[in-house]
């Protein structure tokens, strides 16, 4: 039998100790999973590209475990109240090939792609960061305001958002999480006087959050909106002045703020920092961006944390998705066994072909 | 929710009226997809291999439906009385991206193969063909036998198996199916006199199932075991004696036993016989070769035959597998809402990490 973790069991145990415990424990698994990056197989994600969005599969492996993720993204679903990003995923075992656990992943995205902006932010931000300004208010805006309250110790958030329903969703969301909640009026304000900028806006299409006057020395940036070809967030005088940090540089180039400069203009990969390879932030003036698009690997450090903590609890449940047969070569007595239990009949054996 | 239809489903659903009429069903519409073969993107599977196999996703889409199947070939399985081969697929909707059909495949996909391979020969065997040769007799040695039967009008399946336990055990399953059964003791004897010889071993290596001097004239060959890089069934020079048919030639260069000939040798694609384009079998004499590998187009149409006949059936349940927020922007309210009706916490407000 496969574990599963359903949408409803992954909101009560995520709610049993709140969100944060849980940033901040895979924040940690992710680290770990950096620190041996060139352990994984690291293919560029799969697309399905239609007018309306793209579907995408994203697998990786490291040799033991193999996982995949299915995501969507299709920003027209807002419209019609439905998940602009809606996602499941599989770990499997590279021994047998056997699919193990199956999640979903809509609400664990978020949790993952928050835990990640945290995780790189710990080596790229300035230490003392304090106040994140934070333009786009949607579906990810929360757990992004969590992940930098309990990793970074954010204590203020300035919030701002096209539309101030959104703002007003994430502004009750986060009240009594004992961050600071700043509403603003325009991005301008929200960055004035912020240490670490977050950009989480949904259109898919070339938009400019920032532009080169709102950023000043010292900042850190997380942009996590610009993340398909031909969506970006970031004026490209921005990114010139900048240190430029990426998940995997090829993917980057194609979905990231970067596929915006020269296709050899030089970024440093996340993992390389993690493990001291390369310097991250340079000193306390330098403006650092965290260019990120999501890679298979974090969805894979998700899951396994996911598998991890909810192995034996009342959260997770089989699910009846491979057959096992006594004997491996009948696949077919399998059929004949569930018609004597139910009465049908295999192969032909007088039956009346219900369905022809 | 998704639609779900697990491996007891699935069993049950084919006891019911045994697996002939649905083998009929979805070579039907196989033929339909077939038909329409230039409406569907088609990419290569994506593999991961492994010293033990490999595990590959398998995605395409019309255009209105997306389909990945997820499967995995691990020859030591056997050994360890695990199936070689396990699968389970998706049907989702182009225009939102959301997930609505899943299902279990392990069973399906032997299913789906033997109606392709019955699709195949319809167009390609004579039509006169009544007796057929299977060499290999392991998990999907039924579903051939009985799709020929149901579809092409076989009679006669002979049988052989480098292990008799395995053609014992094909025999058992397919007595009392209308077909005329003769356990054979060599594959050349079985290959005697037989119209169609169906190859399908299970070794992961190049192996000579079949030499020259064993195929006759006229004689069509279904050639399903030969489907990795290195593994093969054929001798080369049967090869050079057929019109071969492929699935989809790019992956069959790869995978198929044309990996044997050079890159440019003339093949066919079957949906290009199927629409009338290019012609199948020319005359009595020729042998005709089905070099089949599997293609992500197959599992589309067999999720789509299972989807529509299970509709509104005792054999489909719901998987709580996508998050359906009342507000789109509001995923982080659902926590919210879990845990007030749990009585857990959102955020910190005062709750014990239970899991930190």
């Amino acid at each position: 039998m496969v574990q599963f973790v359903s949408v409803a069991n992954i909101l009560k145990f995520l709610a049993r100790s709140g969100v944060e415990p849980h940033l901040v424990g895979l924040a940690r698994y992710l680290e770990e999973d950096f620190s041996r990056w060139e352990a994984f197989e690291k293919a560029p994600r799969i697309p399905s590209h239609s007018p309306g969005g793209v579907i995408e599969l994203m697998p990786t492996s490291d040799g033991e475990t193999y996982s995949f993720k299915y995501v969507n993204g299709h920003p027209g679903n807002t419209r019609k109240g439905l998940q602009t990003v809606t996602a499941f995923g599989v770990l499997a075992d590279v021994t047998t090939g056997y699919p193990r656990f199956v999640a979903e992943m809509t609400v664990l995205t978020a949790v993952r792609t928050a835990a990640v902006s945290a995780m790189a932010a710990k080596h790229l931000a300035r230490p003392e960061s304090r106040v994140m300004a934070m333009i786009g208010n949607g579906a990810q805006s929360e757990f992004q305001a969590l992940a930098f309250k309990a990793v970074n110790e954010i204590e203020e958030v300035r919030l701002y958002d096209i539309d101030p329903a959104a703002t007003d969703k994430c502004a009750r969301n986060l009240a009594g999480s004992g961050l600071r909640i700043v509403r603003c009026g325009s991005a301008p304000e929200a960055v004035a006087g912020a240490d670490i900028v977050t950009t989480v806006t949904a259109d898919k299409r070339r938009s400019t959050i920032l532009t080169d006057n709102m950023v000043g020395a010292g900042v850190h940036i997380n942009a996590i909106g610009g993340d398909s070809p031909g969506k970006t967030e970031l004026h490209p005088d921005i990114l010139k002045r900048a240190g430029i940090f990426v998940e995997l540089t090829a993917q980057s180039r194609v979905e990231g703020e970067i596929q915006q400069l020269p296709q050899d203009y030089p970024v440093t990969e996340l993992w390389e920092v993690v493990t001291g390879r390369r310097p991250g932030r340079t000193d306390g003036a330098q403006i650092t961006l965290f260019d990120s698009v999501g890679f298979a690997v974090e969805d894979f450090s998700a899951l396994r944390y996911l598998r991890d903590r909810v192995r034996g609890t009342q959260f997770v449940e089989e699910l009846d998705l491979i057959a096992e047969p006594d004997d491996s070569r009948d696949l077919f007595g399998l059929i004949d066994r569930a018609g004597r239990q139910s009465g049908g009949v295999v192969g032909r054996r007088g039956a009346v072909p219900a369905v022809a």
